[in-house]
């Protein structure tokens, strides 16, 4: 028998449904999610806890007209499947398919293209700024969680939606939870509303009490006045945002679509800025999420009636690698301390929060933050180690040159995810971090070609005490190098020193991170073709190693980067730089390789490197066209 | 007769001296100040709002034992001038002299060095924690005005030190203006606790009521108790901080320096994150500052009897060109809006505020959601033009990248004080944009040569539709090229086009911005050295003029570049990355001439740009020994 949710092209489907029927559409709803992502992989948990709270604002809301706007968006699975989308929704996060985050190519119900956290009271306040400066009259909607509560720019919206009284409507949706679990002091404000079990009762009491209170007289009567305001704003929990000019209203129940329904009917047509406060269980309807829901925020493929991972003994990523490094290397380094934002477990930091709690901070989804506390923890002879994704560090460009570099304080940056992040697509690509960092003086960055080659960066970086330091690597596995236990044992690398791989007479290759064993196995099938490629690891991208350039440019004439970072600025533009500064551009023909000035699509990661040409079919390819070209130039 | 200053050699005198004398010393500071940011130049109203603060700071607590920072920084005068630089102070921001902001190589009582807003409550928790884990046991003091308060990572930071329950204090600095008259929810709720006349007669009423009671039994009894702490919680004014974790203290008035210094002794051995808020005037002590402290945030030089300028007449300012030639502009676009973060007048939009009052935003030190704001309001069809200094944009660099390149908005940004800006010193320099932006994906970049191209391109990005596009342009006046006073009457230029300005044989230059008119005047000294050079006016750093760039391959094997700009990842490397696309990198002898690797230090603009290499003699030397080199090598 057909489900309710295959009668679902869009939300008008939706709005004629009867309303006891939508608990049983948002069961067909979780069943599909659990169905797809546990074969897809991708985002899980959060899209399970706002099934209804999505359901009720597409219902009460004339979507597309009204806007609705996701923040961060791994939430708006459910948003997608409702609007149009419920067919491909097998294809989310594969090539050409859905985009795991709203899209604005994709729908007219994507208003607004997200992925970064925080960003959702701004854009809507633009929105209905905009919509008011024409004259216009629809509904404006922000859906943020109390993770994406945590970034500086939901405030600095809030102050400005706040004073400026424009029609728009902020759903706080609060599962307790961001990526990982939320601490701050917002959170436990935001849990006490919640918690207050006494709440309604006490509400009742008093009011009770007020109205048995006697007159009494002249000059207690204006006191009974401002108590009367006093009582109301103990009784109005949200007093925080009431005071900086939002209306608060809440909390509810999220996985009532009842009662979401019909408080979002009762304040929808309200004026001003007004915040909806829901509190939702993150992978609500699936117990083995319900259970864990840090766990399954996102991951890979899984069996959907027990959560079991599907690749069992997958090899050590590089995330790991780093952590466990850092977590051994803190015993002898007791001035080290890990930092991150929301991201302990995506950035490998958990196995030093579980072995030195008090040498470890999660700041929340606060990149700004994170990183000019870790410049007052080096004040004090501290070694922060700051670990946050590439894509997510750029929030904290400015504070990076300013607080850190300018300072020539030692904090280390450590970027996972450097380079193309395959399904989650554009959003989340570190594809920009060689071009940021590259131009900050005082700037220390590494790029390791594989793990053992971390393992000694990460010695290297903790101890490594003249100004800032970066490593950035890239999402998953490395090629599989045997790591050691004590990387106590090893030696730290000397700053600015690049090694050579393999020998070669008639081209060089300076290939960098990721990019290093890729082009040591493209050389290998034209040396078999009788193309003798000298491949060189340039693990640092700042300082590079200058002795070794001014041998190289004696030795080749024909000279070709790989990086896995957008050309512009990047670890090859360096290059360039380099021999210029020296007058030597001319004696070489330099050829760079590596991600093109656009912004890619979500695939995996294969996919994506073939897209851009750096996958090791690719370079065979590209070695051997600049090989013939700079033979018919009779160069090389 | 000696003055009481003379006396405070450092904090010790001023520990020292009776608390009655305190006034007069006071006094002495403001007319130090006068006297020397009359001729000087620089931040005024600021530091003579805090005079008292700082003194009051200084004695209570043992610094530079306790580590007291400033935050931004341009508030700490009368902190330098009783930390031992009393004698210096006459050399603030001039070359080799005291910077205009706390810096760490200055003195050991400048704890972390500042300069963009809203930095001083993360390092003041990194401090304090620091100070934990190595069990030392000073106070940590971070002073933070209201404008500061609008930056988000303020926020962040609030939330982290809220829940760390860590000892430390933050003093509000609260002279209800930033740089700018503050707007916002914030201002408004900070005005309100201060302005609350009724506040202490109110709070008197209540306690007194609330004695009256009678015991109404069980029931209301817990009733009772939990009004008191409703009333309570309406008393405690700072209540938005304490829902937040940080207990409130205040107000109190930070023009009595007794008043402060006893609140400060009994709050500073508490334990826990404590906020105190103080409100100033800013501009104290000096009426015609007092009068308008917007104007006397910072300024040039002047009388210091009654503030007239000394430089009456002035030539127009870039910022102006830009300001005036947008807002009449803005008759012919009706969809064109103004967006600027608490720098109306720094930025040029002051004259759109006036005229079109509800189509200009000032959304406070908040550069994060200036800009994703302006992704909203671009989405309804208005085209948002996004003023900011250079380097506070730096703030929002990920916005850029996420919320418009990648959605490709038609935002315009406009980057005032890019290059380098003299007497402010590296804080403030705007030498990183052109990196920057360069690397982001469907980014338009230009550069006026002087004020009527710029006004030429105020009408191009006002009409350009296809995404993000940036101008930039330095500090002060531009050769001053006559402008018209229609700028419609103007042609737009065509994206991605350069312009020959003189024809030359010998090489060719290459030249962007600023740049453009010392590269043709240093052309012009050669000229009559019989040294022919062609001058191309770069006006896009991107998309490059492609075919331009052919041409010239056939013309010139001599090729320089400038830029006020790092040469990292500049314009310079743009342009070797475009001719090493076409592999027509070995064709041409390229030199790049540009900003050094590392952070320059203040002085007069004319003097950091020469300290670069940048001036014309510079050029002129330059250009010439580029010539000779290629003649020795036997090409051009």
């Amino acid at each position: 028998m057909p489900g309710l949710l295959e009668t679902i092209d869009s939300p008008l489907d939706l709005r004629r449904l009867p309303e006891d029927q939508l608990p049983e559409l948002a069961r067909e709803i979780r069943s599909l999610i659990l169905d797809v992502i546990s074969r897809n992989s991708g985002h899980f948990a959060s899209s399970l806890g706002v099934v209804e709270l999505t359901l009720a604002l597409h219902r009460v809301f004339n979507t597309p007209r009204d806007k609705i706007i996701w923040d961060v968006g791994h939430q708006a699975y459910v948003h997608k499947i409702i609007t149009g989308r419920r067919e491909q929704f097998h294809t989310i996060r594969k090539k050409g398919g859905l985009s795991g985050y709203p899209r604005r190519e994709e729908s007219p119900y994507d208003v607004f293209g997200v992925g970064h956290a925080s960003t959702s009271i701004s854009a809507a306040l633009g929105l209905a700024t905009g919509r008011d400066l024409r004259g216009d009259d629809f509904h404006v909607v922000a859906v943020i969680g109390d993770g994406s509560m945590t970034g500086g720019m939901a405030w600095e919206a809030i102050n400005n939606a706040g004073a400026s009284g424009r029609d728009m409507l902020i759903v706080l949706n609060d599962n307790r939870m961001s990526i990982s679990p939320n601490v701050g002091a917002l959170a436990r404000y935001f849990n006490e509303i919640i918690t207050h079990e006494a709440y309604n009762k006490l509400k009742a009491d008093i009011w009770d009490f007020l109205g048995k209170i006697p007159n009494m007289g002249e000059k207690v009567r204006g006191g009974i006045s401002q108590l009367e305001k006093a009582v109301k704003s103990l009784l109005v929990p949200g007093i925080v945002f009431e005071k900086l000019g939002i209306r608060y209203f809440g909390p509810v129940n999220g996985q009532d679509i009842h009662a979401l329904i019909q408080i979002l009917e009762q304040i929808k047509d309200l004026k001003g800025p007004r915040l909806l406060h829901v509190y939702t269980q993150k992978g609500k309807g699936v117990p083995f999420a319900e259970n864990d829901p840090y766990k399954w925020h996102a991951g890979g493929q899984f069996d959907p009636r027990n959560g079991e991972a599907l690749k069992k003994s997958s090899p050590v990523s590089y995330t790991d690698v780093f952590g466990k490094t850092l977590t051994k290397l803190c015993a002898s380094h007791p001035n080290v301390v890990g930092i991150t934002a929301a991201m302990a477990s995506g950035c490998g930091l958990k196995h030093l929060a579980d072995k030195y709690p008090s040498r470890f901070f999660d700041v929340g989804i606060a990149e700004q933050h994170a990183v000019t506390f870790a410049g007052g923890l080096a004040l004090e002879g501290t070694k922060p180690v700051v670990a946050i994704y590439s894509t997510f560090l750029q929030r904290a460009y400015d504070q990076i040159v300013h607080d850190i570099a300018l300072q020539r304080l030692p904090v280390a940056f450590v970027l996972d995810r450097g380079g193309l992040v395959g399904d989650d697509g554009a959003t989340h690509n570190g594809v920009f971090d060689l071009s940021y960092l590259r131009h900050i003086p005082n700037m220390v960055i590494m790029a390791p070609k594989d793990e053992l080659e971390m393992q000694r960066m990460v010695l290297t970086l903790v101890e490594y005490n003249e100004g800032p330091v970066a490593m950035r690597y890239p999402r998953g596995c490395g090629p599989g190098a045997a790591i050691v236990e004590d990387p106590e044992a090893l030696e730290p690398i000397e700053i600015g020193t690049w090694e050579v791989l393999a020998a070669g007479t008639e081209m060089v290759v300076l290939a960098i991170g990721s990019m290093v064993y890729p082009a040591l196995e493209a050389a290998q099938t034209l040396r078999e073709e009788g193309i003798s490629i000298e491949i060189v690891n340039a693990r640092f991208a700042r300082p590079l190693d200058d002795r070794m350039m001014e041998e190289l440019v004696h030795r080749h004439k024909v000279w070709v980067t790989v990086e896995e970072n957008v050309l512009a600025g990047g670890f090859g533009s360096g290059v360039m730089e380099a021999l210029e500064r020296r007058g030597m551009l001319s004696s070489v023909l330099l050829n760079r390789l590596g991600i093109h000035d656009r912004f890619s699509d979500h695939g995996t990661r294969e996919e994506v490197l073939q897209d851009e040409g750096l996958d090791v079919a690719s370079l065979s390819d590209a070695f051997r066209l600049i090989r013939t070209k700079a033979l018919e130039m009779k160069v090389g």
